[in-house]
């Protein structure tokens, strides 16, 4: 994978402070893991108050969390007068999100000025074994003062 | 609009049951609105404990409530042994998710026997004005017993 | 549908120099229809050498057709000084693309500084009846000097 | 990489038959180039018939060499009873697609009995030297009979 340089050296502690902002990773329980230029992973445990109608994780918080991830990837390689917003991203289901916790991890494929593409994967993880659930291509935007 | 044919005479009664099974909606405290031939809303009032980092409501909200609405607009027009999952969507936050309340409205624009597609937009309302928040376009799926 | 004011009185004409340049189009035989603030159509006749594996239109190509109407929709809004980039798009494929000829007509469902959120849907026509074959989704971007 | 089984040892085979009827392919100058289980590559020598309007490839070429080795990489993991069609596709157009030649390589994310989910990168090769220009996220879908 290719190798990225982030434009402040506070790019990680930049990520955790903007995480900690998003009271919804409170609500449903995720927490950050890695946090690396141009990577980052985030960890949710199942809960019984974020489903579908079948009892498994509803595709909008498996794909809250991968979006956040990917948002966050993308930070991580802005520079310090920027923030980040999701412009876009479409994610496919794969298989039913059922398990015990769930990670995402996002990487960025392209890093530009004002734009950043990221992927993401989201795995269920059941006795330690992690089975790949949702797949997502996600457009971030570097937003400079006012948005 | 086109018209569409519902499968069942229970296709509204159908939809209120599997919403109320989606132990999510409660959570975050989405109720459904319209629901008929093809179309579906949601209504979700803002709430502190679902934003990002500037205090707007989370993308994976608006998603979670563009991809439900999509999801039982397919559904009004399935048969009754039939469930339906998303199999993928892409979403365009369009302006800043910021509102008293958001509105996701959900239209089929083809149903077939397997694959129905679906468009959703949600609007955030201020001082009952509508601003378009978000434009979808997803792919959901009919399921005949175990998947 | 949302009405536009275009920023520069060459609009049409802007469009039209910048669709004689795609020697894609002049290729597989699209022209340029309707070139409205906000709105474009491009229609094309079906041509044997334009085909997937079961003689039906390629959807690259039906693809082709619709990302072009929807970068020229978002640039019918743009400045003089600004041309336009595909930034993505997604695409469903609702039916087989068969038929005589094809039209995609793109609008803008919200057009900010530098990016721009399109719309088309993509029919095909069979003894002057239209049917629905494609719909996308897509982001366009202003770009200003070079890339 | 997950390694696959392909459910017929004529997989190569019945990629490259299919392959050599869609017209588009031959009238672009496209060729098969790898084949294996869940993975095709196709390569695209620039020609100035194929550009948007600033001598590039065109989006809309981009799309379909990608579009195609995604729905042959399904195709591989396929029965001998069924064909391939496209549901639906996103693409990220990364960087201008400027290069002597291009190429698309795609890979199986997750096979299942009627959906098949592919992503495909696309590169442009300029003296020897890749660039990536564009990630595509896919579902492909098998076809039984009649479709």
């Amino acid at each position: 994978m290719k190798r990225f340089e982030p434009k402040t050296a506070r790019f990680e502690e930049r990520v955790r402070e903007s995480f900690n902002r998003q009271t919804l990773m409170k609500t449903i329980g995720a927490r950050l893991l890695r946090v690396a230029p141009g990577e980052v992973a985030i960890e949710l445990p199942f809960h019984d108050g974020l489903t579908q109608q079948h009892g498994y994780l509803h595709a909008g918080i498996v794909t809250a969390i991968a979006d956040t991830a990917c948002g966050y990837a993308a930070y991580t390689l802005m520079p310090e007068e920027a923030d980040v917003l999701s412009v876009e991203y479409k994610i496919n289901l794969l298989s039913p999100a059922r398990g015990e916790k769930f990670i995402a991890r996002a990487n960025v494929k392209r890093a530009g000025r004002n734009l950043t593409v990221c992927e993401a994967e989201v795995f269920a993880i059941n006795d330690d074994k992690e089975k790949l659930v949702a797949a997502m291509l996600a457009t971030m935007m570097a937003i400079r003062g006012i948005d």
